[in-house]
């Protein structure tokens, strides 16, 4: 029934054992920026119809308010706030990405790990620890089936998102390996989430649902509820229903050596990935030269196939379209000098001024560059042809966004949203979050205080 | 995008624009026979550790105690109880099969919709309306991807009772064609289960889940939350996605003409259902002849390769591995005189006796026999040979259960674990429901009182 290596209880075996004091100390500190990258990214999202609509549906189900939403006055059980704050997470997709896999690792499990925080009193060490170890596990089990899960139609940040979840509630909980197979297991039979619901509201239910499952796999696991022993690489198991031609051995290779989190970056635009280098590009333009959008006459950008596969798209009509319009973008980096989260709004996507600069620029296929890479070459109004490239954009693994760009990308974020927050109190507070005895502090910092 | 047929969009206008009395009588009779059944199976399972299990971890977060849980005192949150009685009704395997699909239908809805019409009042004709076209879309998403779907790993009582339970709680709702294509979106996207948790308490999270997301899509539709306009039909939708060449048009064929509750037949027995020609014909041997089990020298039953396939398993370890074993099934009828839950417990399997018997059990392939049918011989310690062949089992669709047995296999399993139950009211109440005001009276009746 299983294949050669035992990969559910490899796995379980690893979260279970692992030791903070044993990964080593750059990978240790990536947990905190990615804890602090997630809240900035809630911060952004929280506001969002889908969010407000999750809390307007679920608060009436709500148990015992004892856990926060980010950002927000409301409160909730531990369940429906890890749900909502996971939602919130990644409604914008401006959390993290996972470069092997494009998953967003952290936005189902994260919200799970605060939610249980707050609940049951954990250290910060522990939920840092805890967060890495879900990051390792919801990244190997999407490596194991990339690249044909997402291409097939799998929407993999839920689907992979809640076995991460299981895990590293489960570790959180202190479970060992045996129910921790269980956990993981449990996890894996919740998976779920369709690529057909990219691009509406539908994409924030999956995510939800990933987070809040895996608290109620981690808990029925702790409890003694039974799961198969292998569920992800058995017969009818994750990676074969799932995936196709998948390599579960994947999962458990080098565990302990090569650490997921180090292939997660994040993103300080609110907009597809492929995108960034052409605002690095443009923002820099504008600044060096003091550019206005009415000096412009022309804008040629120069990239990989992908990124006008994914990105020529004049005239979108919402915010979500926006996201992945390299017309948009390039219209709103000229006239706003910034790609920041209003700049994706549906009204954004509708004025005038952006469509009417969206006619000026083109996309030509370069099969000669990275995909990280791109050109631009910009005709002003005067006769001059201004040109800039972009090896590596900010926020991509070759030139990540650097620990004070993510404390900024909190800050802004807070400051449209969630203006109550003590920002600084808990910015402060995650970086010091591993010497903490309770880690229900962060997203009690980071809920905004309740409506007067 | 979406195929030649907007099949979503067909399935949400029908099942909007149903009309009860548009139904023919015996189709609307049979949403009364499913419900009962359902209850009568929840009463079988309601004390199965998986529930207990699920009540433990899941009531610290419940929110208003509005809903009940079938067969015992406990309330909760009408999320919660839905996902509880959907696990009660299905943990056994004893409720009912659609045979086409071999979709358990009602244990996902019928739960969804007991609960929400303890929240919301509802009449029982919007209720018993509900579940018909609950149980009608499940299954006809189920025969769109049948057989390649369980066949591949899916547990389609899960990934297609989401949907059904969607469906059916936007119809108790009220909504509209345009917010129900947003339920079932709901719906689909959150479609899970995987096969390899068969045999564990694990299967039972997904069909919970079923129940209780069902729910949440119906809620967020009503509420305004936004999803894909082809969820089931769409690129990366559910046919194409959890199918493969899938025909999403059987969805919206023959819509209001052909009735999936019609090919839905209910268990008698809580095993396999190939073996329960077996028990049918071995009870009846043992009545007729008066034969007790160490009057029998050998049992020899001739069946479709089917049944050797599935259930040639000599002393099996478990309750779940005796449900499809023929040498268990065998060694009870003729030691206990029946096959019933207690004859299917783990204690049941490890008995020396019973064990013993059914080393004196065989089965043969007879491909000439449907798989409905079987024959068996009998030879006694005084040297006769009894034999007797089943067409149909009790329960097939060529001899379903009449109503009276339903009511029977209620009051069985209520005695058995929910002896304060009012069952005589409680039947009553079921066959009298489409003339009640208040649907959530079945619940109600169907709770025992809190313990003291």
């Amino acid at each position: 029934m299983t294949g050669a290596v035992a990969v559910t209880a490899g796995l379980a075996r690893f979260v279970a054992a692992s030791r903070w004091e044993d990964i080593p100390a750059a990978v240790r500190h990536e947990s905190k920026r990615a804890l602090l990258n997630i809240v900035g990214a809630a911060f952004a999202g929280c506001r969002h119809a889908a969010v407000d609509h999750a809390i307007a549906v679920l608060a009436p189900f709500s148990g015992p308010t004892e856990a926060s939403i980010l950002g927000r006055g409301e409160r909730a059980d531990a369940l429906t706030a890890a749900f909502v704050n996971a939602a919130a997470a990644n409604v914008l997709d401006f959390c993290d990405t996972h470069h092997p896999t494009i998953i967003h690792p952290t936005a189902p499990v994260a919200p799970a790990l605060l939610a249980l925080a707050e609940r049951k009193r954990s250290s910060g060490e522990a939920l840092l620890h805890a967060l890495l170890l879900g990051i390792e596990a919801g990244c190997r089990v999407g490596n194991a089936v990339s690249p044909w899960h997402y291409a097939h139609g799998w929407h993999i940040t839920s689907t992979c998102g809640v076995i991460g979840a299981a895990a590293a509630a489960g570790k959180l909980l202190g479970l060992g390996a045996e129910p921790m197979v269980r956990a993981i297991g449990l996890g894996a039979t919740q998976a779920c989430g369709l690529l057909e619901s990219l691009g509406t509201m539908a994409k924030s239910v999956s995510v939800g649902d990933a987070a809040r499952n895996g608290i109620v796999a981690a808990l029925l696991a702790e409890h003694g509820f039974a799961a198969a022993p292998a569920t992800l690489e058995g017969e009818r198991g994750f990676t074969r229903v799932m995936g196709h031609d998948a390599d579960p051995s994947a999962i458990v290779r080098d565990l302990g050596t090569v650490w997921e989190a180090t292939r997660n970056a994040y993103k300080p635009y609110p907009c597809g990935i492929v995108l960034h280098p052409v605002i690095d590009a443009l923002l820099e333009l504008r600044t060096r030269h003091e550019l206005r959008a009415e000096h412009v006459e022309h804008v040629s950008v120069r990239g990989h196939p992908l990124l006008r596969q994914r990105t020529d798209r004049k005239r979108p009509r919402s915010g979500s379209e926006a996201q992945v319009s390299l017309q948009h973008t390039a219209a709103v980096c000229m006239l706003h000098g910034k790609a920041d989260v209003a700049e994706y709004t549906d009204a954004r996507a509708n004025e005038p001024a952006v469509q009417a600069f969206g006619e000026r620029v083109e996309v030509h296929d370069d099969p000669a560059l990275p995909v990280e890479a791109i050109a631009v070459s910009l005709r002003t109004t005067d006769g001059r042809t201004l040109t800039h490239a972009v090896e590596h954009a900010v926020g991509s693994l070759g030139r990540p966004m650097t620990d004070a760009q993510i404390e900024e990308k909190v800050r802004t974020h807070a400051a449209m949203n969630a203006p109550a927050v003590a920002v600084d109190r808990l910015i402060d507070a995650v970086w010091a979050l591993d010497r903490a005895d309770d880690a229900g502090a962060i997203a009690r910092l980071a809920a905004a205080p309740a409506k007067t």
